[in-house]
C-alpha cells in the first residue's frame, strides 16, 4: 500500500468527486493544506479577498460543479465564513470545509497563540460549525485517515456542507492511500415498498401532477426526474427555487408555481390534484408565496434526498435517485391535455425614452437571456422580478430564496464561473446587497471571467422600505456609489454603462452582447426608489391586507 | 411604575452605559428593535455596508467609547458578524450584540421561514454564538425583562459580548421600566486579602516592575493604573497590545517589550525582577514576541479584570479597579533610578528620491503623529513597524495582536471615528488586509469623517509570504486594485495619493496635514513585495534558526 500524507489525501479524494478549484484565503495555520492543492495537478488554489466572498463562491461553484471546497484559517478564517456555509447547509449545497488549525502539541498544551481567546479554546470554533453543517471531524494522529473518509462519505450522501479541522502538522503526517469511502445505497427494501405505494396511489388518483423543486438538481436527480415525467406523461410544475430546472417549452410544463398572484392555472391545477408527486422540495415562506399552498407535500408523495413520505408514512434511506427510477420501470403513461396562460413576459415594445422601471427591465432581459445562460439572482427584488419569466432551453437559474443572504450572489456568480468557463455567467444584484460583497468583482477580473454583471440602483433597500411601517426610514438608505467606477479601481478588462431609460437600456444590452465575448461587462440599471417588480407589489398587498399592519409584525 | 417596550427599554439601558451609536444593517426581523433606536433622542443608528464590517466598527467604536453595541437580523447577519464579535470577545471588548428573529408564534410553530434551514432550527445561531460570548440569552413573553438585565449586569462586569435575541413580537411588548441591574463590586475579605499579599510581596522584593498591559483599558483601570506608577515611582513596561496606554515620556517608562529584539534594558528589567506587577496583562505568542518571556505573571502578582492571582494563589472576585486602588492606598514610594536606550526612532534624515522602505516609513510616521492621535494598526506587517515607535501624549494606539483578524482595522478605525469626532483617526493597514473590508470606506464618507488612512501596497500577504516556504507561493498573491482610486467610487469629499518615493511620502504627509482638517485622506504607499520593517526581519530569523524549518511548522 502506498502512503501519502494527510493534506494530499484529502485533496486527491475530493478531487475524485468533481472538485477542480478549492476557494479561501491563506492563513499561517493552512500553508499545507494550500501547497498540497497547488501541488496536485488536477486541482487549482482560488484565491478570494475575504472568507464570506469565498465561501459564496465555493458555494456557486458547488451550485454548477456538484460539489465544492472552501479553505480558511483557523477562528478568524473560518468564522468570517459560517454564514456561507450555513447557507450552503440550508440549500443543501455540498461545500466541503476545511480549516488549517495549530499544530497538535499546542494544542495540546493549550498554547495561547493568535487567533485564540485569551483563555484558549481550540474547540469552539467547531463546536459553532456542528450548529450549520451536517457533521464535524478534528484530526489527530489516530483518526486523520477514518475521519477524512468519514466526512467525505457524509458529504456524498447529504449534500451538505461538513468540517473537517486539520492541525498543521497532521498534514504532513503520512496515512496509507487506502480511500475507504462507502458510496450511498438504498435500502432495498424500503424502495420497494415506497415505489409501490407510490405507484397505488398515482394509479387510484383522478389528477396527479409533478411538482419539482431544487432539491432535485442537488441530489443529481434532474436526469430521473426529466424522465420521470415524460414516461408518465404527467404535469408538471416547478417551485421557485427550482425554476429553470425542467425545459420551460415543454408542452407538459405548467409554469413556475407563483402562489395565487401569477399563473392561476398552475396554483389551481396543483392545489386540486389529489395525488402531488413533491420531488425535492422546499415548503419555505418565500418559496411558496407566503405559504399560498394548501396542502402538505407528505399527505401525498413527497420525495426528498434520502426518504420518502408517502401519505405520511416515512420510508427511511431510499435515495431520490432510486425512487424516481424504480417509478420509471412501472409507470404507465397518461395522456392529458393541460392548458396554461402565455409563459413569462410578452415581447417587449419599442423601448421609449421613459425612465427605466421594473416592467420594462425584467421582459427585456427575458429577452437578454440566452440559451445555456447560468443565471445569479440576488435576494431582494431581483426574485420576483425574474420569477414569471420564460427561461430560454439550458438556462440555469440560481437563486437562494430559503436562506435569503443579501451579497451572496456576486461571489456565488464569481465561483460558478470558475466552475463552467463555457457558458455565460449574468449576475442580477440590487445595489445594497452587492455593497456586501462588492470586492470580488476584483477576483472576477483578476481570473479574465467574461460575465455580465447588471446592479440595479435603487438608492437602497427597497424591498425592506416595502417591508417596513414607513419606507422612508433612515435605516433603510444607504452610502451613494458610483458603481459603474468600481471596475477602474481594479486590474483587468472590463467594459461599464449605466443606464436610465428604456431606449439605453436596449442599447447597452445589445452592446453587452459583442462586449462581452472578451471581457466583463458591468452595468448599473437606476430605477425609483420604490419602483418594484409587479409580482412584489401584489404579495405585500396581501400581506398588508390580512394582518393591517406592517408585513414585519407578521413575519 | 411606568412602562416601556421591550427594545425601548434595551435601547434606554444601553444608552445609560454611553452608548450612542449602535452599529449593524438591517433586516426584517430586526426593524422594530432600529426603530427604537431611531426614535431614541439619545441614539443613532449607523448603517454600515455589511455585517462583519459592522461588528468590527462596534469593536471600534467600544475601544474608544467603552461599550459599543452591534445589531443585526436573524441568520444571516448574525453569522456573518461573528467573527468580529469572537475577535471582540477574545480582546475584552464589551459590544452588545443584539439579534431582531421571527415572531414567538413561528418559533413556537417551527415554521419555515427564510434565513432557516429547511429543517428549521430557531436555536441553532444562540447556540453558535454560546461559543464566542460571555453569555446568551433568547427573548420570550415571561423572560424578556429579566434576562436584558442579566446580559447587562455581565456584559458591565466581564466587559465582554452578551448575545441577545429578540423576537419580532417581544420588541412589543410592555415591561416595567425598573432596571434591576447590579453594578461588579468586590468581595470586600477577598479584596483585603489579595491587596495585603501582594503588598507584603511588594515591599520585600528588590526590583519590583509593573507590567502593564491593554486589559487595564478595558476594565477602565487606567486612571488608577498611572496612580499607582506614580505612588509607587516604580518603573512601568507596556506590552504590544497596551502599547500607548501609558504616557511615552514619563521618566519611570521602560517602554514597550519587545522581547530580546529591541529594547533590552526592558527585556531585562521585567525578567530580572524578583517582583512583577502585572496589571491586566495577555501572554500570548505575539504579544511576547514568541513567547520570549521568562516567567509566568501568576508566579508574582497577576491582576486581571475580576480576579487578581499571586504567588498562583487566586483571589477570585477582586475587580482590578479596586485592586489597583487598594495597592496606592498603602504602596510605599521607592526612588528608583532607571536608564534606558533613546526611546523611539531617531529622527529621519532628510528624504531621498529612493523607493519607499520599512526603515523610512515608521520613523516619518512617527513624525507625523500627534498628541491625543487614535491610530488603528491592521494585523500583518504594521504593528512590528509601530511597536518601536515612541508616540506622542495621549495618542490612543489600537491593534488586534491577539485575535488578529485581516481586515479588522478598516471598519474599527471607522466606529473609533464615530465615537469621538474631536480626534485625528489614522489608520494604516496592509493592502491585502485592507481587501477583505475596503467597502466601508464608502461609510466613512458617508458621514463625512477626516480621517487618515493610509495604505501599504506590497504586492500581497508579505507577511505570510515571510511565515511559509516559499516567498512566491502563488496564494500569498492577491488582486491588483488601485487603491488611490477607491474612494472615487464612492459620494463624499476625498483626497487621495500615491506615494513611491520618501520624498513624495514627506510631501504628500505636509499636505496630508492640510487637506485632513475638512475631508478624508486616503494615501496608497508602495513598497517592494518583501520590504519588511526590522523587527519583523528579526523574528522570523530567530523562528528560523530555532525550527531548521518554515516557520508555519513551529507555529
Amino acid at each position: 500500500m502506498s502512503k501519502i500524507t494527510v493534506s494530499d489525501y484529502l485533496v486527491q479524494e475530493l478531487n475524485k468527486l468533481g472538485i477542480k478549484d478549492f476557494f479561501g484565503l491563506p492563513g499561517d495555520y493552512n500553508f499545507n493544506i494550500l501547497s498540497s492543492i497547488e501541488n496536485n495537478e488536477n486541482t487549482n488554489w482560488i484565491g478570494c479577498t475575504n472568507e464570506l466572498n469565498a465561501g459564496y463562491a465555493a458555494d456557486g461553484y458547488a451550485r454548477i460543479n456538484g460539489y465544492g471546497a472552501l479553505v480558511t484559517t483557523f477562528g478568524v478564517g473560518e468564522l468570517s465564513a459560517i454564514n456561507a456555509v450555513a447557507g450552503s447547509f440550508a440549500e443543501n449545497i455540498p461545500v466541503f470545509k476545511i480549516v488549517g488549525v495549530p499544530a497538535t502539541k499546542y494544542i495540546e498544551q493549550n498554547t495561547l497563540l493568535h487567533h485564540n481567546f485569551s483563555n484558549p479554546d481550540y474547540y469552539a470554533f467547531q463546536r459553532a460549525y456542528a450548529n450549520v453543517v451536517e457533521a464535524t471531524a478534528f484530526l489527530d494522529c489516530k483518526n486523520a485517515k477514518k475521519e477524512i473518509d468519514r466526512m467525505i462519505q457524509i458529504f456524498i450522501r447529504e449534500k451538505r456542507p461538513v468540517y473537517l479541522a486539520i492541525p498543521v502538522d497532521i498534514c504532513k503526517m503520512e496515512i496509507e492511500n487506502n480511500p475507504e469511502i462507502e458510496k450511498p445505497a438504498s435500502n432495498q427494501k424500503n424502495l420497494a415498498e415506497a415505489a409501490e405505494h407510490a405507484l397505488n396511489l398515482i394509479k387510484t388518483s383522478d389528477f396527479p401532477v409533478i411538482l419539482a423543486d431544487v432539491l432535485a438538481k442537488r441530489f443529481n436527480a434532474l436526469d430521473e426526474m426529466k424522465k420521470f415525467a415524460n414516461t408518465s406523461g404527467l404535469p408538471i410544475c416547478t417551485l421557485l427555487m427550482g425554476k429553470s430546472m425542467f425545459d420551460e417549452d415543454n408542452e407538459m410544463y405548467l409554469g413556475t408555481y407563483l402562489g395565487s398572484y401569477d399563473n392561476l392555472y398552475a396554483y389551481k391545477y396543483v392545489n386540486n390534484s389529489d395525488c402531488v408527486i413533491s420531488i425535492g422540495t422546499i415548503i419555505s415562506d418565500l418559496n411558496t408565496f407566503s405559504f399560498d399552498i394548501k396542502f402538505n407535500p407528505s399527505q401525498y408523495i413527497n420525495i426528498q434526498g434520502t426518504y420518502t413520505i408517502i401519505e405520511n408514512k416515512k420510508y427511511d434511506n431510499v435515495l431520490m435517485k432510486d425512487m424516481i427510477a424504480e417509478l420509471c420501470k412501472k409507470i404507465e403513461k397518461r395522456h392529458i391535455l393541460i392548458e396554461h396562460d402565455e409563459r413569462g413576459f410578452e415581447k417587449v415594445d419599442s423601448p421609449t425614452d421613459a425612465n427605466l422601471r421594473a416592467d420594462y427591465i425584467y421582459p427585456r432581459l427575458q429577452e437578454f437571456f440566452k440559451p445555456g445562460d447560468i443565471i445569479f439572482s440576488e435576494t431582494g427584488l431581483v426574485k420576483f422580478g425574474i420569477a414569471p419569466m420564460s427561461l430560454p432551453q439550458d438556462c440555469i437559474l440560481n437563486n437562494q430564496v430559503l436562506w435569503g443572504s443579501i451579497g451572496w450572489a456576486t461571489p456565488a456568480a464569481f465561483g460558478a464561473a470558475i466552475a463552467d468557463k463555457n457558458r455565460r455567467v449574468v449576475l442580477i444584484t440590487g445595489e445594497g446587497a452587492h455593497q456586501l460583497t462588492a470586492q470580488e468583482v476584483s477576483t472576477i477580473m483578476r481570473h479574465n471571467l467574461n460575465m455580465v454583471i447588471i446592479v440595479l440602483n435603487n438608492s437602497g433597500y427597497t424591498i425592506e422600505r416595502i417591508l417596513s411601517d414607513d419606507p422612508m426610514d433612515k435605516f433603510n438608505d444607504i452610502a451613494n456609489w458610483n458603481y459603474s467606477k468600481l471596475p477602474s479601481v481594479f486590474e483587468g478588462n472590463c467594459w461599464s454603462a449605466c443606464v436610465h431609460t428604456e431606449a439605453e437600456l436596449d442599447e447597452i444590452l445589445k452592446q453587452t452582447e459583442i462586449e462581452q465575448k472578451d471581457r466583463l461587462c458591468y452595468i448599473e440599471l437606476f430605477t425609483e426608489m420604490m419602483d418594484v417588480p409587479y409580482l412584489t407589489k401584489r404579495v405585500v398587498k396581501k400581506l398588508r391586507d390580512k394582518s393591517g399592519a406592517s408585513v414585519c409584525q407578521v413575519r
